[in-house]
């Protein structure tokens, strides 16, 4: 796959298709094919990450899903992340803070989300909206959002250095892609629970939105935390893309079996000879 | 299937098969296509629980997994659990406690990890352990086992009168099948990981484990909240069993698509003639 890396400095969204499929040449069925014949590898390298929980590693990673309504983090969870055993996985919704979040600094209710050794974790939406809505709704002022990029920055160093790989993603749709998901979801009565009034009056705000995230991605696109901007009109590309970063990020980490700490030969003997159990 | 729940009173492990797949007719081969067979269905169900959540329902469904070493609980949540969207799956597994956690009631971290309105809450261990090990090991007098009982109980019924069903589910492996399970452990280098030198001396307590089973299933087997114990030693029928299960309760929950709470001629209207984004 074509890397999905924008360059650094400053980003310019309009110039990065939604509906291409970089790196790709089949259309939707071999897509799908492609998704599911990473199944069994990213099974595999995910129970190789977990194992290593076992050897006081550190190794995790943290998948950072963010896009406007409709961009389609919820199909990438039961699409992308969906191939990889629920055992080994964390996922937490970001929702508006609660009163007690509200009470701490932005990162608080984070830190306490972020996985443990041994887990991929996903966030649905993340730290990255407080500068993105925070700034569209000017919530934020221009030094308090200057001061959250660098905090967002130091956190993710901070993160990537105690062995947690951070893929962040950006589902980009175009705006006439999401007007079709929105009146999907009023044309079908089983989809009528996705949708909110409200989502229009955040539609209404598509540019300045689009400006936030250029400015976010610009100020945190680290060499140790990048952004991924992943095409996602198409939703099997974007599954795929997603997926595939997953299986990037795992092998990455050169993940070996963990040895075993114990006397093999002995503990067979003591089941087999010494069996307790009568 | 056949019901998998004891009738109320003292309860005989011994005299339920472990190896049987009680009112399936099948073998290994048409039992997986079963367990597949499920998957719609199951992802039908979760999703209207999950669109629920919007209505204010407190409805949301509670697994409890319990087990011998080796007896599947992990097993269960990749290829049973595995079948239902993970972002509508919260699983956590119990270790043992920490030392912010054994300063608290035994229920404090089981309240904390309860799933939300909406979700299906995993619990690979549970509250169980403290009338299990801590029966096995002596850790807990007579009249604590016989207080927790209790609380166990009074909580259950509370969980169950806020819209949640609590499903809990009893693993039920042979002392041979767990052998030959620790056998394959010590004789594949890729899953010397998953064994303990600690793993046999558990083992050494079987016979007490299985006596502290069946007097909290007794002691727990209520109308509200029922015990099922799952003959395990067929990796097929136990993931069959436990899908067929959490579909049967979800069903019962008789959950409907949420009625729109908006007018969606209006919202149809705003969208195609007062498009905000031009």
């Amino acid at each position: 796959m074509t890397s999905l890396r924008p360059a650094p400095g400053p980003v310019d969204l309009s110039s990065i298709e939604t509906d291409a499929a970089p790196g790709f040449a089949g259309k939707k069925a071999e897509g799908q094919a492609a998704l599911a014949a990473l199944g069994p590898e990213l099974a595999d390298q995910q129970e190789r990450l977990f194992a290593n929980r076992t050897t006081g590693s550190g190794s995790r990673v943290l998948l950072v899903l963010q896009g406007m309504d409709t961009s389609g983090k919820g199909g990438v969870l039961r699409h992308a992340v969906g191939l990889i055993d629920p055992q080994g996985v964390r996922i937490t919704s970001f929702k508006a803070p609660t009163d007690e979040e509200k009470q701490h600094h932005f990162l608080w209710r984070i830190e306490r989300a972020l996985p443990e050794p041994g887990y991929v974790g996903v966030f649905d939406r993340s730290h990255y909206e407080d500068v993105l809505i925070h700034r569209v709704r000017g919530w934020a002022d221009a030094d308090t959002l200057e001061q959250r990029y660098a905090e967002i920055n130091n956190f993710e160093l901070r993160l990537v250095e105690d062995g947690c790989v951070v893929l962040k993603c950006m589902l980009h749709i175009s705006a006439d892609e999401q007007k079709a998901r929105l009146q999907e979801r009023l044309d079908n009565p089983e989809k009528h629970w996705k949708y909110n009034p409200g989502d229009l009056d955040e539609r209404a705000l598509w540019p300045a939105y689009r400006e936030a995230y250029e400015i976010a991605i610009e100020r945190t696109n680290t060499e140790t935390a990048p952004w991924h901007v992943v095409p996602a009109d198409k939703k099997w590309f974007r599954n795929l893309a997603i997926a595939t970063l997953l299986l990037d990020a795992l092998r990455g980490l050169e993940l070996q079996w963990p040895k075993a700490d114990f006397d093999v030969a002995t503990e067979k003997r003591r089941l087999q000879e010494e069996d307790p159990v009568r």
